[in-house]
């Protein structure tokens, strides 16, 4: 991996203010503050990340910067590029609010506009809550219309990313030929086109994210891989052309594998990334795996965008007790696929 | 959990001699040759037993025993009852043969009566070849067809069994609420009826097979659980009123709960047992957080079967190199089920 110019900066949106976003983002930034090997700076409402400090307990300093260019000030201090939304208003922890929603969807326009600058190396977004989006006047249904709007990016793709606890420094990537719709309906999507345009999408992330000759499996849709058409026809009539024209352009694509194998294979180290069929094959298999480290790369775009995937956790924001590990992770990857940044622009910039 | 009155007593298969099962089996056996509070006993060639022994290098006497009554010998000897099919002939390791296929099959007959008898607590199955079976002229598909056979049963099901890493002496109890059959039938048989049957069922095996006050949730079928109708109708439409049904009834029924955080949730402490929907599901999840140590129990037969849930894998028989983690984890579950034979008896003999 080349080694960045220097270190990179990452903006972390703090998410909706009132859900557990900015706890988990002050914990995050408070953990790597002495690290002067990357430079982390919250993107929301200072008033909010002050209010989560105090909500962590923790002894940190919190310094307002005006760009992300400040040099990192060390142990104790952490930064925060202020957005002025709530206008120093404390909203109640927990509760949809209009101008919470504002103030998550400010943060994500501010930070993203500074990735596309060149100003950070990318962003991590803490989670949002879609009704205060809503309430807010945005008609955006979540993170993905807003970056496609600001980046004027068409496609994007989930690609999650585990770390492996068998073989070391093992990172599987997981990508999704269908995304959010029916079971039923990701069968009648799942054609031999769709395969092909999916397996070759794939390949191209795990190169544009630093894979060097990367290897990609594609998981099954039937149990057993179908046995042959006795479970199911979608292998021999879908899957196996799609899988054997591109094998016969020379790509590195291995299966259709038994879902229940390929990605403990995956995970073992045989391949680099796995192409989940539906939604649920490749969520259960990295959240059952690594619930709080599985993290999530939007790609497709020209910045870098890593994000946590879970919720806003109403019910605990503000007592202290949310878990910042999926945080980390996220941040983590960012801080690894930054030296990247420059591909992601070439292979999906306009 | 009641100790049981005398070490309990188990038979193992070995499964195609051809095949990795002799290994593991001995494997399996040494390993616990010194432990006087269980006693495991080889059912199959000795001939086979005797070959794997050399295979894996290990300094093992073979003691052939007539019966399951027979002290064990202590470290360093592993026992085995005799069939004699093979008639001391040394087959190919790793050929399919019909006289491996139809010592594999005369094992289990020998181990499922003597469980039916008990004078074994209960039969740990080593993995046999479908074609070896059907070469030997047996008719049956496999293991379920035998045992139900020899035991006169009709319905079973599969109890996955996964040992839990986040929270201690937790094990996860996986069910099927279908089988082997295309993920588009799957969802076909999924009504409302298949839902509150598999639930009793699921429910009904977590109290035999010793858990106190079971709680169970149950997979959904669609992304996000369907996100109300948004990704799939299958969710409003059966399990969430089979569910509601079932807790009227005062039933430990949680959910329907979205298939990627339900098995980490399981996993986690939160229910003794989950409701997999669809083959791939539970099988992914299991195997995906540890594909050696998932081991299948028989439930619905009045006898205790627990067995590997992996192949014969003849590309490697004989090379002394199988793994025999599923094996062990498969042997040792049934010497903790093994108290829990008289509720099997009760509860599904005739």
């Amino acid at each position: 991996m080349p080694a960045p110019a220097t270190p990179p900066v990452l903006a972390l949106t703090l998410g909706d203010p009132v859900g557990i976003g900015p706890e988990i983002t002050v914990r995050t930034l408070a953990e790597y503050a002495d690290d002067e090997t990357h430079h982390g700076v919250a993107v929301g409402d200072a008033v909010a990340v002050r209010r989560a400090v105090a909500a962590t307990g923790l002894d940190l300093e919190v310094r307002e910067v005006s760009g992300f260019d400040t040099a990192p000030a060390g142990a104790g201090v952490i930064d925060v590029l202020d957005i002025g939304v709530l206008e120093g208003k404390e909203l109640a922890w927990g509760e949809v609010d209009a101008t919470a929603g504002r103030s998550a969807v400010t943060a994500i326009e501010v930070a993203t506009r500074a990735a596309m600058a060149g100003t950070v190396d990318g962003v991590v977004t803490g989670p949002i809550n879609k009704e205060a989006i809503w309430a807010s006047g945005s008609e955006h249904l979540g993170h993905t219309e807003m970056l496609g709007e600001l980046t004027g990016v068409t496609q994007q793709d989930t690609m999650f990313v585990v770390a492996s606890r068998h073989a070391p420094d093992h990172r599987l990537q997981i990508f999704f030929a269908t995304r959010h719709v029916s079971l039923r309906t990701a069968l009648d999507q799942l054609t031999r086109e769709r395969q092909v345009d999916s397996i070759r999408r794939a390949l191209q992330a795990l190169e544009v994210y630093g894979v060097a000759e990367p290897t990609l499996a594609v998981a099954a849709i039937n149990p057993h891989g179908g046995e042959n058409g006795a479970f199911g026809t979608e292998e021999l009539d879908e899957v196996v052309p799609a899988c054997e024209q591109l094998r016969r352009e020379g790509l590195p694509v291995h299966g259709p594998i038994p879902a229940d194998s390929v990605f403990h294979q995956g995970l073992a180290g045989r391949f680099d990334g796995v192409l989940s069929q539906y939604h649920d094959q490749g969520h259960i298999a990295a959240k059952t795996y690594d619930f709080d480290g599985t993290i999530s790369v939007t790609v497709g775009l020209p910045i870098l965008r890593t994000s946590v995937d879970h919720g806003t956790a109403f019910d605990i924001a503000g007592s202290g007790r949310a878990d910042h590990a999926t945080m980390r992770s996220a941040y983590l990857a960012a801080v690894e696929y930054a030296p990247f940044v420059p591909r992601m622009r070439s292979a999906y910039g306009s």
